[in-house]
């Protein structure tokens, strides 16, 4: 069965990252785009992008395409931007795949969903840069590349890219509450994800805000598209067929 | 070791259905037995049969052939009916082994061991069914077969059959609380299981009430007779041995 | 990278019994040592030692042989033992591994950290045996050794030794809490052990208290050293790299 994915990038990334991933997909004989959201483009403003300039760079892609029987896939922070994506989005839609991602309610932040000391860690770096935040590389290291060598770690570091901070206090605008929302709807979880701590965990405190959904888990950390792509691929592949 | 093994079934399943999970577990040497409880047989009048009457099969079965040393497994559903035959058939038993099973607590039913949406869905089915309640197939096809395609999710969609409402909703009666009856006690947890929510799980929230017990997990959903029957079968033999 | 890792064992085990993982971990370039707590020694008065006398035979171990660059991994009990030796090793150590191993707060014993039937288990086999607890064999092969046979589960359990009670009842002293310390921190779980409850788990429960520190899952159970050894040592040296 060829199907049309989406692939949407979480914060610090580019769709380039997620190229690997695709190709396993094209593979596997789907139809794969790569977006890179309105924020994490070489020549944005950080300074002056919001939440609703990356929804409306998807939207703009995907209407753009003409594409339809979309499965689209947001990873980490691109789960806010799908969630509001599709409610614009809805008829040219077939499934929802979240990836270790933000599952937002109507009026919430990516901020108002972490743990407290993220928070204030991203408040004073943006205060002094100017909306434009990057990861500090010890907690990239250990909390969301943990299945890398140090090589990996520092290589991948250096591809990210600093974040418009005001996507993460910008609040979701949901018309539709998700689990209403007439699509299927999917969660990936790697197990080994601690971007998000344990205690707080992506599934099933966010992934339960979906409704009725289907749970695809594997081995992996929050970066398993760096550490193996292949891997990431099959379980978006479980995740998104019907 | 050649060990005797009792395969008992979920609601909505037949021993039938557990007939390639025994296959393997006979390629390792063992006996294997796969009741049909009373209640999921074709010719069962569902308005009248409750969950005494599904024991009662039960306790027949394993007296009738004399078994002995019995490793008594109860999947989902049969997790009720293990628990209330271990009562009566101790002396015959070895061990029980709970599959992503309900543990119930005296007069506990199933239906207070899941959320509450499951009762209201179920209610309406069996008012309007006399008895007798299907699982619509989204609900099997996102939460219990999560790790199957499509293609294998209708073809055993189509093997399940009605179940009598009122074993879900008659009280467990036992004597003796399991923790207590002196038997080894075995959980296995498919760890993508969601036909009940990771929020309201099987593992730890049910198999702690056996006290000590030994915890078995592997990969799978909440049907992986169907998706993978020798991983259940090797999950099972390393459950069940002494 | 050859990296130097000293294993420290848990209660009731030795050095000894650590070997076939330090010898995977050799095979890997490194170099090990996997010392005897003073209170598993074969000589040892189990009923004149406490906890700070484990700290200060690796203490010793460490300083007496100049050791530096050291990658400390300690297994269940051993966790309080490194946990307290950092404070005095500090300058030595390059990172703290966590293999389901206790953390500490100051002030805390093991005994504060684990369910209240097992202190009520082991305060009574203690008041009998003057300070020397063995595990029951029952627990050992249900919820420490969950993943082995029987054969492998007794021949085991026959290596085990009387563990100095006091070990369990003294509390931790820590100048320093372990989050503030300047060093890597690695948690290793090993996701089927039930030798604590997953009500009352391991990680995060524990693990957290490290502040950031970095992840590491495999299956196997409390006694993975026994049951898989080159995969535990994986899982270490995964845990130990920079």
């Amino acid at each position: 069965m060829a199907d049309t994915y989406v692939l949407v990038h979480g914060a610090w990334h580019t769709g380039e990252l997620m190229e690997p991933v695709a190709a396993h997909l094209r593979t596997m004989g789907h139809t794969v785009h790569c977006p890179t959201l309105a924020g994490n483009r070489a020549d944005d403003k950080r300074s002056e992008i919001g939440l609703s300039d990356a929804v409306d760079s998807l939207v703009d892609f995907v209407e753009t395409r003409q594409l339809s029987q979309v499965r689209l896939m947001g990873h980490s922070y691109g789960g806010m931007v799908i969630s509001m994506a599709a409610q614009r989005l809805g008829e040219r839609l077939r499934r929802l795949i979240y990836a270790n991602a933000f599952v937002p309610m109507h009026g919430e932040s990516l901020n108002d969903l972490v743990p407290p000391h993220y928070r204030s860690l991203f408040d004073g770096i943006a205060a002094a840069s100017g909306n434009a935040v990057m990861l500090p590389f010890p907690i990239w290291r250990e909390a969301f590349i943990n299945d890398a060598d140090l090589a990996l770690a520092e290589h991948t570091y250096g591809q990210l890219n600093p974040h418009p901070y005001r996507t993460f206090t910008d609040k979701a605008v949901l018309e539709t509450e998700l689990a209403a929302l007439p699509l299927g709807k999917s969660y990936i979880n790697c197990q080994q994800d601690t971007a998000l701590p344990h205690s707080l965990p992506w599934h099933p405190r966010l992934s339960e805000r979906l409704g009725l959904f289907r749970l695809i888990e594997c081995a992996g950390s929050h970066e398993l598209l760096f550490t193996d792509p292949q891997r990431l691929a099959q379980a978006i592949q479980e995740a998104g067929r019907d």
